[in-house]
């Protein structure tokens, strides 16, 4: 890694060089009223938006909070190509009803809301796992994509690009966006999902254990991107997050809840084939020009609160809008 | 900005093609065992850690929660040269005790949690402001640095260097940090705070309007960088955030509360210097070595528990070590 990184930033130049020329040669920004992201996203066809089907759905209910209302997440689990071995591991649990009335047993300010069985470490009380489970291998962690040319942005008809915007998780890579997910993206062809606010990922001890599934995290603040291709990502939460992230900190170390009463039960997690009357949900289409031109208007915010666009954006402040399907 | 995008391309060419040489250059990575970020900050000398004067401190003590137990956030105002004209205003309203019985208003879901005048937007119910505060222009969210050389993180004996980390926020410049703050720095001079995790700013209506001080937020998810140098930084949060991250999200436009029965009320507001018995604290000078070396390590994980370091960072991933002085 350290001793590639000349070679790396080499090939950086390149195409940044060749960016800059583009750049050059592109036609003068137009003067009409910028609209904002969330009036780009608003406008966009039909067309634009893939639904996520309930199969790919992970719905999780908490016990309601003190004044009795009901606490739904809902998760999107990842489609191919980042569908990898746990996602068959965490339908299994689901079918099983494994994590029924288990709990959040830490929630780490700035960082994770975690969940699962609080005495799996302790073998003469764990809860068994649903038999026939994979072992899954750290290879995984890590896509390889077929088509190096393929940047998966649209280029847009304006001199900025957000394509072009560097990645410093990546290798001196590109921000990268493929089949609605945000991901890395490297010289070597390599392409992984990161770890933004939302994405759901499956704790594990130390390495080689890669984590089944049963122990599972959301993301509660800054991306912590240093744990790219060190864990496995499965999904995301497009519903709810607030109920994980307004929970009380843990106090104990790295976050954990120190007494069982602390914790935060969970009644059910169900695949959404299994949940009657759940809405249904799309994404907007990462491969879109409308994704490009909500891209370029989060690096480049031209609305009237704005006087300074920032000319940049790092992949985790381009979240990919989801939204009910109407 | 647009039009400038090229000129800062190529300026970030011929610096990148520099450190690709230099990283040539450098000696290989010791194979010792590799301390984590938290060792590194723990085994720093005393020399290395710059206390913070009570003067520069902001303490808020919100009512109690529902336990009983106190909440206290402890809010870092900025030192030279990044204390402009907002600072003067929020020592003024801090000794008027102008924010004592406001309240915490609105708490947005990964973004930012705001306080002060729930009916600042209403003259006939909005409270008097103390006279003498500044109107401060919008050229203050800028710092221009005199000594364009001065990469402010020290250069280490090893081949990464944290300081060729590109910053999409900046124009094509790199990651930077300054007396203690994590900062913008682009090709023109121009210095700049940036909102990552915690970080303190003051609210405004549309500019030409920059905000009295007497409005403020802390970021409580992903760093909103797209606000930067258009919004004031005026300090951060060095204790009790999570006091302000875990209130429940408001579920208003943009996350206000939308009855006033939800805020959480302000006890009081105080500058440092009045507050009895506080904790002195200091930070880990971000011009030491043992800053470059934590920063190294957060952008090259090496510890036990990582298998693939990242080889890069984002500023807001890199956060300035603060504790209470021993």
């Amino acid at each position: 890694m350290i001793r590639t990184l000349p070679l790396a930033l080499l090939a950086l130049l390149a195409v940044l060089a060749l960016a800059a020329l583009l750049a050059l040669a592109a036609p003068a920004l137009a003067a009409d009223p910028a609209p904002a992201p969330s009036e780009i996203v608003a406008a966009a066809p039909k067309a634009d938006w893939m639904a996520i089907p309930a199969s790919d759905l992970l719905v999780m209910d908490l016990a309601p909070d003190v004044k009795g209302k009901p606490r739904r997440v809902v998760i999107q689990l990842m489609s191919p190509p980042f569908s990898q071995g746990w996602i068959g591991n965490i339908r299994k649990l689901a079918a099983a009803h494994w994590w029924d009335g288990l709990s959040i047993n830490r929630v780490q300010d700035n960082y994770v809301a975690q969940w699962g069985d609080a005495d799996g470490e302790d073998k003469a009380k764990a809860k068994a796992l649903p038999v026939g489970l994979a072992v899954v291998p750290a290879s995984e962690y890590i896509h390889f994509a077929n088509d190096m040319s393929d940047m998966a942005l649209p280029r847009l008809a304006q001199p900025f690009d957000v394509r072009v915007l560097p990645d410093p998780y990546a290798g001196y890579g590109f921000v990268h966006f493929e089949s609605g997910w945000p991901t890395g993206r490297n010289s070597a062809g390599e392409v992984w999902p990161v770890h933004c606010y939302g994405m759901v990922g499956v704790g594990r001890n130390l390495s080689p254990d890669t984590g089944s599934g049963a122990e599972l995290y959301t993301v509660i603040g800054h991306a912590p991107r240093h744990l790219d291709r060190n864990i496995a990502l499965v999904g995301r939460v497009i519903e709810g997050i607030e109920h994980l992230s307004s929970l009380p900190r843990g106090t104990g170390a790295l976050g954990f809840y120190e007494t069982p009463g602390e914790r935060t039960k969970i009644l059910s997690i169900r695949l959404g084939t299994e949940v009657a009357a759940l809405p249904a949900y799309e994404y907007l289409a990462t491969e879109s020009e409308t994704f490009a031109r909500y891209a370029d208007a989060r690096a480049n915010r031209r609305d009237p609160f704005f006087i300074k666009p920032a000319g940049g954006a790092d992949i985790c402040n381009i979240p990919v809008p989801v939204r009910r399907a109407k």
